[in-house]
């Protein structure tokens, strides 16, 4: 598939790599491609600074969030929650009208320090103002309640065996969303939580996995297993 | 040891009922002890009217907010989290001071309809409310993320293979309640998500837990395991 991964942060290098590494033609969009390059400050991921990052991953191409959405079929949203909107927007609507969009941002807002909130939360969610905001998109809401390595290599934690969710309107693009966990990025647990209303759970379990990361298992190589 | 809990519905009555079997002296606590006796509802686990789950669990002592506090080493809120600090000022703050207050409820607004929403949240905790409203208790949230039939039976789920979190400021009082939980109630895996600022979290998770019962695994017996 022609995919775009928008921002250059962790998570979308971990997707755009690995999904590049999988074969799909992949875009990384950026707002500003001469300014993502000469970054000189380092990811907390331990990849570098994009340059170097892309140094390593030359087979992703780098371009505008306009680019990067105008050649794709399916688009990923992993810029920070709180500039997802503006993002988007300098994507363009005309590109992502018609389009499977994934959101897998949090809507964290770190402007009063640690613990962050939500910038939206309860009774609505980011994922639904991107959907309202852009209503010819299929969203869904994925992948946002792990670490940018866990989402493309599961493996890593309890051999497998926890859950992913996804949620939307769109049956068939879940169906596409749930093949690109599951035989892409290998995940084995998916599990449907209905229409994108759901996706106000997804992201307000984010709070609770902070302090999980922090105070409880004191590693963000965690997830949690939905267990009956 | 001298349990109040506080709240005659189906949380209420699975924790007292479960604490008085263990052998510790139990009071049921309630706004008003006659109406509860003649209330003709039947409760929506099947265990009856007020007066019949009673008559099975009659070394349960029922007696008002303020009396089974009084009584009480250790008080549960187990009230409906919109009403919560209501219930406790009738307990009364010299009822509650210097106790151990498991606080077990969370503070869905369902007048609104299905989906609930949470009445706090994000910023502040139903917990945190609860603990400045009383600063002579010794707050712990706990219970809330499960329902109430697994709360005393964990092994109903998994084989017990799944995560209860506390949070609370003070160190001896989430160790009393590990204690209780553990040796009590049969749960393995109890996670210290460290101060009563984690409680945001473990109440936000309310919202995931409901898409997860009506959704995704359509059952309220199921939990969450942390793994790593």
């Amino acid at each position: 598939m022609r995919i775009a991964v928008l921002g250059t942060g962790v998570v979308g290098r971990a997707l755009s790599g690995k999904l590049a590494s999988l074969g799909h033609e992949t875009w990384l969009g950026t707002r500003d491609v001469a300014a993502a390059l000469a970054q000189t400050e380092a990811a907390r991921d331990g990849s570098g600074t994009f340059a170097e990052w892309h140094g390593r991953n030359s087979q992703v191409q780098v371009a505008t969030f306009a680019e990067a959405a105008g050649n794709a079929e399916v688009v990923f949203n992993a810029t920070a929650g709180t500039a997802s909107l503006d993002a988007l927007n300098r994507a363009g609507e005309e590109n992502l009208a018609g389009k499977l969009l994934i959101d897998v941002a949090n809507p964290l807002d770190f402007s009063k320090g640690m613990p962050p909130s939500l910038s939206v939360c309860n009774t609505d969610s980011l994922a639904e103002q991107i959907q309202e905001a852009f209503p010819g998109a299929k969203v869904v809401k994925t992948l946002n309640t792990v670490s940018a390595h866990i989402m493309v290599d599961p493996g890593q934690v309890a051999q497998g065996e926890h859950t992913m969710f996804v949620a939307g309107n769109d049956g068939d693009a879940k169906a596409t969303v749930t093949e690109i966990l599951q035989a892409g990025f290998g995940w084995r647990s998916v599990l449907d939580l209905g229409d994108l209303t759901a996706a106000r759970g997804m992201e307000m379990y984010l709070p609770l996995w902070l302090s999980v990361m922090m105070q409880g298992a004191k590693t963000p190589t965690f997830n949690i297993a939905v267990v009956t």
